[in-house]
């Protein structure tokens, strides 16, 4: 073995050792045990097969074809990009917006291309992998605010020594299901000129009386302090990503940011479905108050306060108990997912479920309810 | 103004008065004016909008809707992203294969997870920007080695300190349309322990009897020291990517690839497309080498040694030039592109074109080579 096996072999086996093993279980629709409750993915809308939403795939491939076939700034920019771009617009109240490949890649961009060494960017302890790495891969200085608090963000704003700031959050997280205090961050970030960074992965769709946004539900949409950056492959059914903001933000995006301009444009099908599941949502806004009542009551079952969007976590003893209670569920035709280290901030494992607009509060969740209460309350 | 709207402002203005200022020019294939002939894009088998690469994207749409609708390790992966793994194995005889969002994030991934701080990261100077940024995102010291300079390689790899090493290059690179000597750097790699990682994005489809890629014609696909990454959004006209190489490797990336781990599955129809891609490239093995074909064409209309693959490059005086150049062409209704500083690895300007297995030499290319003839010889 070479040295490079041995080290391959040595992390296999460390973990085994912690019961870490983690696998892509190959989940099939057609599957002839039939399907089962899905309480653990992401397409909180419920639209991901939505007719509507298959139709905007199908047209966008058959007029386009199977890719964009180049980089946005070649000849990979296709008019669905632009009318994706101005109906996330349209529904967030941002001033433009430049629309990506993922919503890893839009966080990527984001961070590394609206700071350099002469800003400190202040991240909020439960962000994202994708905004850690952003941080990491920026050329700024980065520092690390405890959750959810304001204070920390002024102090760390206050005694910086670099010009400009920027400071990184979740409308809505997805470590405890909470959200953030936006309307006081932005307060700060003003007070100490320092941009604030609003993901809404977990937001659009499902906070706000639209599903607009916690940004747009607060009005602060269209502060040039502000940028949003979302991913489509959740309440919008598909896959892709955005940022948010400003024409200016938008214009420097398309010159500086790598993961923009290295590269190729969003496949045409994926901006068809999103485009399609944004037209579902503007006709049915009732669905982001349908996903939050599901959450509501999935974490009165659980034991847990009603979180802030669609995504609820409970804490358990370990992460071989966290895959127990996935397996007893699956047994039970329902499905849960876990996080388990290193995917959580604290070495907590926790369950993570999610909930969905098109799950049926007495029909689908009622079984669900019974059961997470048992293996919740051990 | 605040701090963060001066700076960009200041960064706007200085694109300005340096004549780099991009644009996400919206290319719209209903456009009155009729299609241009496009020798910019890279869609290099001619397959963007192939029947059966539609059909492909549509099926997998319709049977699995518009996203994945979660990470590949929770529910996101399904029986398509298994089949194009399975498929990508096939092509290239690599021994596993793991499919990510897009080609960015397979090269993220696979620098970031296979090395750490005991690994020297060696680059050639030319490769993507992709793999740069996966370079300075990873844990591992970075040492750039002289673009396809074998004995440089060689003695940074002897120098290191380090117990582990990965050497990192490309098939065939993008900046120059030259191939890497890759038989050589593997024998390199071998003396002193390193791993070959080689970034086939412009070599499936491309090179190869069946375009099956250089390090498949060169049968060391299957070294377990070898790592291939790919994009699907290139040859194979869709959007996405993969890591291929060992069974143990696909596991590491599973277990410990952030970009994998924190990003949606690859959206159905984009992974329908490419498998599609594959099939019609079974069917077709000539198209590989028409693209080469008529990639030879083109250069020698353009003075330039034939390229390795289907993309070439012009050297040009400036930025002015070559986007005076690309202005010309467009009015003759032939799409051209041109890399720029900071896109370019050593500041100098060049147009950039590629050739495309469906363009016919006589039909297509006769005219846009009298005037590539013209444009480039001043």
């Amino acid at each position: 073995m070479t040295a490079f096996q041995d080290w391959l072999a040595a992390a296999a086996a460390r973990r085994r050792d912690l019961g870490l093993v983690r696998s892509t279980p190959v989940i099939d629709p057609a599957d002839p045990a039939g399907p089962m409750l899905d309480l653990a993915g992401n397409d909180y809308l419920g639209l991901r097969t939505h007719p509507t939403v298959v139709a905007g795939a199908v047209a966008a491939a058959t007029a386009y074809g199977g890719g964009a076939g180049a980089s946005r700034l070649v000849t990979g920019t296709l008019p669905i990009h632009a009318d994706l771009e101005t109906a996330l617009c349209a529904l967030t109240g941002a001033p433009a917006g430049l629309v990506f490949s993922t919503g890893y890649a839009a966080n990527l961009a984001a961070v590394t291309a609206l700071t350099d060494a002469d800003t400190l960017v202040i991240s909020d302890a439960h962000i994202h992998a994708s905004l850690v790495d952003a941080a990491r891969l920026s050329r700024a200085s980065v520092a690390v605010a405890r959750h959810n608090d304001v204070a920390h963000v002024a102090a760390l704003l206050a005694a910086r020594a670099q010009p400009r700031a920027m400071v990184l959050v979740e409308s809505v997280y997805s470590v405890l299901g909470d959200a953030a205090p936006l309307a006081e961050l932005l307060e700060v970030c003003g007070a100490h000129g320092a941009v604030l960074l609003v993901d809404e992965a977990h937001g659009i769709g499902v906070t706000g009386d639209q599903g607009q946004g916690s940004a747009a539900a607060l009005r602060i949409s269209a502060d040039p302090q502000v940028v949003l950056t979302l991913t489509l492959s959740k309440s919008l059914a598909s896959q892709g990503g955005a940022v948010l903001g400003s024409p200016e933000v938008r214009d420097h995006l398309v010159n500086t940011a790598r993961p923009f301009i290295y590269d190729t444009g969003l496949a045409p099908a994926a901006a068809g479905a999103a485009l399609a599941a944004l037209g579902v949502l503007r006709e049915h806004p009732e669905l982001a108050a349908a996903v939050r009542h599901n959450s509501a009551l999935l974490a009165d079952a659980c034991g847990v306060d009603a979180p802030a969007g669609a995504v609820l976590s409970v804490a358990m003893p370990g992460p071989h108990e966290a895959l127990a209670a996935v397996a007893t569920a699956a047994q039970h035709g329902i499905r849960i997912g876990c996080f388990r280290p290193p995917s959580t901030p604290d070495g907590t494992s926790r369950l993570r479920l999610t909930a969905h607009a098109d799950h049926h509060p007495h029909d689908d969740l009622a079984g669900a309810c019974l059961l997470l209460k048992e293996l919740t309350r051990g």
